[in-house]
Order: C-alpha cells, then sequence, then structure tokens
C-alpha cells in the first residue's frame, strides 16, 4: 500500500490528492464496471438482445453488488485481466434465468477501458475546476501586485525590469487553453467485443453501443482497443498542465532564492536548521512537472499495439496512467495552495 | 555530418526523408531567419516605426543575403544562440543609414522560434498529404481485400476470426484525426523582444505583432517565450503519428512472421542468408515510434522554463525537436511504401 | 492506496510481489530511519559527542517507538521530508536529559537516504537469490530440451535453425552478471549533515561516519546528496534486468504465437472467449521492462541537482525508484513463473 | 546534414565536437567494418578456414578499399543494414579466387557491432582523459579558492556556510570512478554468424572468436546479438557522466545569478542587450544532461530485442546512441571550458 508516494501514509500529505485518489481506488473502479453491465444490459434490452426484465434485474443487482476481491486478485494474476472473474462472480449473483444476459457480446477491454473513461471525465471536470481557481488567484495577484517591477531574467541572468503583471501573464497564459481541453474533449465508449467486432451483436451492434454511450455518459465512436492515441494523448494534456505549473514552481524557487523579489506564508522547516523557511510547494511542481514528462514516454510506447490487443502494451498504460493523473491532481493542489501563499512578489514601489 | 541517421551518408536511405530534411538545412533556417528580419522591418514601417525606405532596403537585402557561416558557427559557439551575430553581419549588409532599423525591438528567440514556426507549418501540411495518400492505400487495400478473412489475435494468440477490413480499420482510423490537427493547429508567431514585453515598441507593440504575423501567415498571439506547450504538443502529435504508424508495421512484421496471411513485395536481404526476404520497413516503423516515445519526454521535460527565457530548457527543444519531426517523415514514407508493397493480405477464399 | 498497481487490491495479484513491496511499507521506512538514529547515537557515544547512556536510552526508546503516522503526514506535507516530526515525536519520546541527543549532527536527508540504502541492500539479495534459481531453471530446460530443434528467427522472420540451448543461452547469460553485480555492489551511508559538511561533528566527522557506516553494514563513503550517480546506476541495474526479462517474455509470447515451438501450463482466460489460453506472464514482463525503461529516464534526470540539496530532484527520485525496484521484483517473480510453467520447448525430433 | 545539433553548420559550434564526430563519420564507420573483414580473413586463415593467401590479399584490399557510397545508401533502404552490399562490393575488389573467402560465417551484425565496439573503445580512451582534465581544473581551483566561503543552499535557499572545497569536491567526487569505468569496461567483440551459433566454424568457431577478438583488440565473450545490455550500459554510463556535468552547470548558472560568488571570463551576448554576460556553457550542461536523460530511456526499450535479432530494436540504437555520444563529449568539452573560465568563487575574505 505505500509503493507509490501519491497514497503512502506520511508522503502523501506532501504528494497526494485524496479528491483524485478517490477515483483509482479498487471500490470505485469496480462500481464504474457494474455500471457498465447495468447499461449494457439496458442497451441490449432496448434492442431486443435480452429482456427488460433481465435488464431491470441485472441493473438491481450490479447496484448493490460487492465481489470478493480476494478472489479477483487471485484471478487477476491468471487472467491478467479482473473482468473474466468478475463477471462469473456477477453472473452467479444474477443467478438463473438471466446468468447468460450478463456481459453479452461484451470483453475484458470494453469493461477496463470504458471505467477508466467514466472515471477520467469526472477527474478533468475536477482538473477544470481548479484551473479555473488558480487562474482567478493569479488575477487577484495581478490586481495587487501587476504594477510593481520586478527583474526580468532571461538565461538564468537579469536582464531587464518587467512587471508582475508579465510574469503573471507567462504563468496564467497556458491555463485557459487547458481547462477547455479538458471539458470539450470527448471521453469515448470502448466496445469492440472479443477481437473489436461485436460479432456477436451482428447488425445491432452499432444501435446498441450508441444506447451504451448514452447510458454511459460516453461519446459514441467505434471501438479504439489497439488505436491508443486517445489515451495518450490525455496524457500528454496531464504532462502540459503538470508542465507549465512546474514553470511556476520553479520561478518561484528561483524568486525565493533571490531573496527580495516574493514572501510567502507557509513553507517548510528543517531537521537541521530551525531558522530555514523552504519553498517545499514550489519544489515539489518541478518533481511533478518532471515526474510526467517521464511517464508520458511510456504512454506513447503504449501506441505500439500488437494486433487486436496487446496484453503488454495495456498493462504498461496501468501502471503509469493513474500515476500521471495524480500527480497532475497534486500540482494543481500544490499550485494553488503555493500562490495562495504568495503574500507579496516584485519589488516595493 | 553523420551523427544522425537521418541525415547519414548510408543510413539516410532506410532512415532519412529528403523533402523533409530540408526544411532543417542551415540555409533554409537562414532564409526564414531573414525573411523575419525582412517582414518586421514592413511591419514597423507600416507603423510609422521606421520608414518605408529603410523597409524596402532590408528587404532587399534580405532577399539575397548570403551571412558567413563560419561566423555564425563561431558566435553560436559564444552567445548560445545564432542570432546576434547574423543581425551583426545583416546590419552590416544594410549599412548606414538603415543599420539601426534591422531587428528593431526583436529578440534572438523572436527570430528562431518564428523560422521554427514558419516551416514547421509547411512541414505540417506535407505530413497531411502523405497521411491522406496513406489512407487511399489503405481503402484500396480494403476495396481489394477488405472481405478476406484474418485471424484476430489479442494478447499475441489466435482470438477469432475477423475480416481485413476490420484490421484496416485500425491502421487507418486514426489518420483522419492527425491530418485535421496538422492543418488546423495555429502555428504562432513568437515576437516579444529582450524580456517578452516588447518594451521597445511600447503602445505599437500589438498593432505590430499581428502585422508581423500576417506577413509571415502565421497566428497572432502574446509571446510564447517561457511557455513551450505550443512546441511540446506539437512533438505529442508527431509521436501520436509515429506511434499509429509504428502498430501498422508491427502487425505487418507480426503477419509476415506467421507466414501465410500477407504476401510483401520488395523487402531486404541479409549477408548471411540469401533466401531470406525481411520486412525491414515494419521494423523500422517500430523503432522509429520507439524512437518518437523516447524523444517526447525530452519536450516536455522543456516546459520547466526558468523566468522569462531558458537557454537550458530551449536548446534542449533544439536537440530534440528536428529529430521527431525527421521520423515522422520517414515513417510516412516507409508506411507508404510497405502499404504498396502488400499485395495479398489475409486468407484467399 | 490503490494508485499504484504494484500494490492494487485485484491487479497486485498480477503485477505485486508481496517480499518486495514490505520494504516500502512506512512501517519499514520508520525502523530504518529509528535504526539509522540508534546508530548514530552508539557511534557517537564511541566517539565521546554523547555519553554511552544517552546512546543506550535512545537505543532502547528507538527499539520499540512508534511515531504517530497522521502527525508524520501532516508535516512531510509542510515540510517537504518526514525527518523534522519524527526527531521531534522521538526527542519527545527519549525526554530529558537525552533529548539533544538525538540526531545531533544529522539531516534529513541522511536519514532518508540512509533508509533507502539499508533496505535497497536487503533487496538486492532477494533479487540475487531469485536470479540464480531462475538461471537453473534455464538449466534444467537446458537438460530436458536444449537439443531440440528451433527456427531460429532474425528481423521477425526464420532464418536458420538453432537449438533451444541457443535461445536458452541468450535468456541466461545475461543472469549471472547481474547477480554478481547487485551482490557485489556497495551500498554507501548516507552522512553529511545540513549542507554535507558535517559541521557540528568538527574533526570527529571521519571517524562517526565510519563507526555509523559499520553498526548499518553500509558502505563508508562521503556523503553524495547532491551526487545521484549511486541511485541512478542502481536503477540502470534494475532496468536491465527487466529488460533483459522482458526479452524473454517478448520470446515466449512470439514462440506461443507461433503455436508449436512451446507447450506452457497455467495461463489465463479471457472473458469473451473460453478457448483461449493467454501467456499472460509473458506479456506482462514486457510491459514492466518498457516500464522500467520509462522510469530510468526520470531518474537520470535527477542528477541535475542543485546547490547542496534540491528537493526537487530528491523527490523526483521518491516518486521513481520505489517503482522500479517493484516492477523487478514482479519481473522475476513472473519470469521464474513463467520458466517453470514451460513443459516443452522446441521441436519434438 | 543539419538534423542534428551535434554536426549543424552553426549549432555545432556550440553543441558539436570535432575529435569526437570524426568516429561517427561514414568513413570511419567503413574503415572499421573492412578492418573487421581483414582481421576475419587473417583469424580464419590461422585456423586453416581460408588461405593465408586469401587473408594477405583480402587484408590488401581492405586496407584501401573505398566502396561505393551511394549503392550502399541504395541497398541500406532495401536492407536494412549496410552490410550485404558492402560485403558485395569488397567481395568484386577482392575477385576470384578469393571471392568467397570474404566475410566467411559471419553476418550484418557482426560487422556493424564490432564497429561500434572498436569505435566506442578509442572514445572511451578520449573521455576518460577529460575527465582527468577536468578533475585537475577542479583540483587548481581548490588550490586557489577552496577555503573561500560560500553560502550552502539546500531546497534552492541559503542554508549555512560552507566552503569552495566543499561544493567542488561534490563536483569532482564522480569523475573517477567514471574514469575508472570508461577504461576498465570490456568492450566486446560480435561474432554469432547468421542466427547467433557460428553455424558455418562448427568446432572452430571459439577459436576464431577468439583469434579475431585479439587482432581487433576487443574482450572475446560469445555472441550479444540479441542481449543488449553491454549497449544499454554504456550508455548509462554516457548519462552519468552527462549528469554530473549537467550538475556542475546548474550549480554555475545559479551561483551567477545570485550575482556574487563567482566569476567567469568569456560567455555569451545578447541579440537584445548589449550589457548583459550569458553563461551559456553552464546552461547548455543542463540541456545535454537532461538530453542524456531522455535518450536513455530508448536505449533501454532496446533490450526488448525479439529473438536472435530484433531489426526494431537495432534499429532504434543506432537512432540514440552516437547522440548520446556527442552530447557527452559535448559536456565534457563544455565542463572544461566553463571550469577554465571561473576566475573566482566563494565570497573574497
Amino acid at each position: 500500500m505505500t509503493i507509490s508516494a501519491f497514497d503512502h501514509p506520511f508522503l502523501s500529505g506532501l504528494l497526494g490528492d485524496e479528491e483524485t485518489a478517490s477515483y483509482f481506488s479498487a471500490a470505485a473502479d469496480i462500481r464504474a464496471m457494474l455500471a457498465f453491465e447495468a447499461a449494457l444490459a439496458r442497451a441490449e434490452a432496448g434492442h431486443g438482445l435480452i429482456s427488460h426484465e433481465a435488464a431491470r434485474h441485472i441493473g438491481t443487482v450490479c447496484a448493490t453488488f460487492e465481489p470478493n476481491v480476494l478472489n479477483l486478485r487471485t484471478a487477476t494474476a491468471r487472467d491478467g485481466v479482473v473482468v473474466a472473474d468478475l463477471v462469473k462472480q456477477l453472473r452467479e449473483a444474477v443467478g438463473e434465468p438471466y446468468f447468460d444476459c450478463v456481459h453479452l457480446g461484451a470483453t475484458s477491454q470494453d469493461v477496463i477501458d470504458t471505467s477508466l473513461m467514466v472515471r477520467l471525465k469526472a477527474i478533468a471536470f475536477l482538473f477544470s475546476n481548479r484551473l479555473s481557481k488558480l487562474a482567478k488567484v493569479f488575477d487577484s495577484l495581478d490586481a495587487q501586485f501587476g504594477k510593481s517591477a520586478l527583474m526580468g531574467r532571461t538565461r538564468m541572468q537579469a536582464a531587464i525590469a518587467i512587471t508582475v503583471s508579465d510574469r503573471l501573464r507567462a504563468w496564467r497564459a497556458p491555463l485557459a487553453g487547458y481547462r477547455d481541453r479538458l471539458t470539450e474533449q470527448g471521453f469515448p465508449l470502448q466496445f469492440g467485443g472479443a477481437a473489436g467486432t461485436l460479432d456477436k451483436l451482428q447488425d445491432l451492434a452499432p444501435a446498441v453501443r450508441s444506447a451504451l454511450a448514452q447510458e454511459l455518459g460516453l461519446s459514441d465512436t467505434p471501438q479504439w482497443q489497439s488505436q491508443r492515441g486517445v489515451v495518450a494523448d490525455f496524457a500528454n494534456l496531464l504532462s502540459l498542465i503538470g508542465g507549465s505549473l512546474g514553470k511556476f514552481g520553479q520561478d518561484v524557487a528561483l524568486l525565493a532564492q533571490a531573496g527580495d523579489e516574493i514572501e510567502l506564508s507557509g513553507g517548510g522547516g528543517s531537521s537541521a536548521m530551525a531558522h530555514k523557511q523552504n519553498p517545499v510547494a514550489a519544489e515539489t511542481l518541478v518533481a511533478l512537472a518532471r515526474f510526467n514528462a517521464t511517464q508520458l514516454s511510456g504512454m506513447h510506447q503504449s501506441l505500439v499495439h500488437e494486433q487486436e490487443r496487446s496484453g503488454a502494451a495495456w498493462t504498461l498504460e496501468w501502471l503509469i496512467l493513474p500515476q500521471m493523473v495524480m500527480a497532475t491532481a497534486t500540482s494543481l493542489r500544490l499550485a494553488l495552495e503555493l500562490a495562495g501563499n504568495i503574500t507579496r512578489i516584485g519589488h516595493k514601489s
């Protein structure tokens, strides 16, 4: 439970973000996977593939079903994915005569990728909201200190005087674009069946897929089981956000080092030097930006996805994407905290 | 002259792309930088900052000026950028009384980043065109072989039968989106002056910038000297393209290994085994995809850009971006070649 | 608690390794940090800096002290490191008159880096042991099937016949070197004080450091607070191990796809296709190799460590290194499992 | 010819290193490949596989042979490697009756990997020499300024006073270890034949391989065609060197920004601000360190090498390794220049 600093018992104080982390709990994933199964049953009932009664019963079971997680763990070790066993457990809970109506025509990847999309969509709105808040804090600093002088620095050396407004613009300018991209981008349903062809649904496939997308609030696109651009592209957006916030953090750390151009409240202590105030959030923003930049490479390696489904490339995403989301969440949290701790910036004139 | 396989005397046969490489010659860069200086003079003359006569003279000189490249090299070693010396040489060529009208209010980064954007814009259209051609080759394969059976493979193992159309869809589907993004995205002018504030142009700054953008066919946005999202984002698009083509290459290599599902013309020989036919382009597509995925990380590290201009982060872009462009260009060239070499795909039925 | 697949409630069945994970629990880290404080007290008592009675008392308290983890978490958020608060809590537990004898002359980084080294040393021996076991499994396969024929494949295509021994050699050859490097490499004590100069210990610094290293079973070297080669180099070794095992996994997946050259017991099921046997461990080895190769980049970014201590570069290590260790642990576990599941390799002759 | 900044007409002034670049010219590669063929003939003659006369004649031809590079380029496009055509051209130059004595039992990878190792060995000694020089410059700075006071800085903030000696130790300490590793590490011959089994040499294979290794001054180890640890490990060493020098550069840039703790001669000008002195070499060292850290990831991705020879993984090495060598060469050159330009460090006391 403590491999990742993002949910480590004490490191998470610095590096965690509970609001975002909740979307990556096993429970949240299971809820989203069960929501997929319930919605699938409704969509298939709507097109006569199973009875409405079956769909209602499956929906009722899914609403409260709690799978045996230990069994899920054992099965994941064997199958490489959790879904086969989850569906097995769910079918047993649903029982006859609707046993075979569960998961009809779907495959593991449909469930897992869709669960991810449902949760990423919620996270995107959360991040968008934080970006708006951060822009407002920058606006407020601008209103307060914008006309103060600041030494403009290029290539790490004093250049010519600028204003605090000029520097703030560099911090704030990219945020609006990120916010728009987070909320305007589509989060696509994954629904392709065993080999991406929805072979069991035959002619009804497009209609069921469309209904399923609507049920889940996702965009309706053909399956992208082996075309991972949508995931790699989202990772890029996360790293852009983290990178821009890392630039803000780097600048604050340099301002603090220079000594007279910024005043910060808060800030960390040292076990060896009681007098020191460390701009911990500023440095952490840099660390998180470099972390995301590192991870992005792995997400793009996953684009080389063999044939209809690559276990290797897909598993690599699972190892990386949740951490990029968390790094970005924490960056946003810390940037808000750091910007809020700026009690003065620029030279008193 | 042979550090990079992309322009190596013999490796470039496999890994190069002359059409794209021409945009990265020193001559092409210098031409684009001189075009910036000429356009700047025109834009400034249009707003009364220099005389129209000065602008005309500067334009005439820029049209034919050939700087001493050895001096540029020596100066780049000292200054970290080529522009100070290029402007010095250009001013000498322009001579009095217009000496001081050259490069008025601009800084090195304006010239270098804008030269890059002008050339990337042209390259984007070139790539867009290749993507269209590739989509057409896939369409043609679909028309010819789409209904043939192919073994669908998931997790590297035979799953269920699909059609050639199904597989082709996975290869072709991402291309249209990439094409649109290449041509619809803005390529922004960089114009900020010494510290990004266009301090020497005062109230005329926005108007001059707007005119300059129009002159150069770039979009007019405030300077992004320390906000490198535009460059990192373009790199992401390059890696998405290369990654999708790498997936195509990987699939072809696996089809060729399986032995009876694809027939390819062309293909490479072996120094030790005369009988072998190697799907060289297929494997190279994989190499290029992994190359781009690797490089993208460095482009995102560059987002942590200190203060008004980071020499470190900016230089890192120079080391990486041209190679990503080339890797993508070569991927497109090889994917076209490979798709064109498919003489049969799927099982004869 | 489920951000990382390595300790996820169900994904850890596939991707976790409990034996190794135990070294990264908060409890294990705290124990190792308290062991540092106890050993430091003994070493300082041995050189007259504190009384032997103080060292004994501190040692006794450290042996059973359980810090308030919630407070540690809050403090880490503020200070960027856990140590200041851990020492504060420990001092309170030690009480007067030995309060000031705790942590004398040390700094946070000494405690954290040393705790890491103590645990990495144990992990290195664990990994070395697994490498030996794996070599033995390969030896046993060689004894059983070594003379069987296998199609040698180059550039993804059939080349000439080789023997199973030939292929096994490629899998086994790198292991011995890795094993030696794991056990022969020094795991250095970190001990430098506030700015790396052990300023509070004056002339006694070298002797105390030497005694402390001996107490903890680590090698005695001058502080390396800002020189992170030792950590980056260990990460390289982890990625080499994972990479070689990834090559083994890739080869097994390709053998299984070809169909008649390998027989595997175990293997995973599919939620959509009951007949399929997926070589899940083989693919996971590839995913883990690519994961480590990705992470290694971030560990090397951490080499650019500002001045006497970089919070940014150091924090980046915390985000990455534990995961690389886990990826390698799981690779070793899965490689052992996969090699053990090979019931036949090569063509029956 | 200008894709790579390392050999760009003007950027190479800053980023190039001619001495090292010469090892990567096509001519140097061809010379080393011909040296392999000549040495192979001698080794095979020594064991009776071909006549001594044949070996002498092949040696004479190899000594002066200049292949048609345009043909090599065309063939590389087709074959994915240069060797098949190089050997064809060489055989024609050798003519009958020794035509078939050329390249006997060898494969492309033997020639290419061995050519690389021969050149990397020379480069390693060159780098080792530069590391020694750099250590001496640091020693000399220590003798001159070692006792001067410097503000120790942790987490980007002033901590406690240290001496210039303390800081210099952090810069110099890693160098000796790197130097030893460069010169003590083995550079192994690659010799395995078509599928790594030296099938054509039968019982004589070990003896011929040993003789060949001795001829070329390389270490004699079994082929490592698909086991790329040796290359990935060398890349790691390059990145460690570049990373430590990047830390030096980062520190100098920060010292220069603080303003009163360092004096540098040389340094770059600005096109917009005549008064500025930019520590260009310092920033470039940071860029090169981050470049190498980025590239290292790709070298480790190449460890996942399919079967007996992966065209994809191998080609990826060609795209990356020469650039890592160059980045390291330039780092060493710039570090020497920068250290030599320090005219004062620390506070005058």
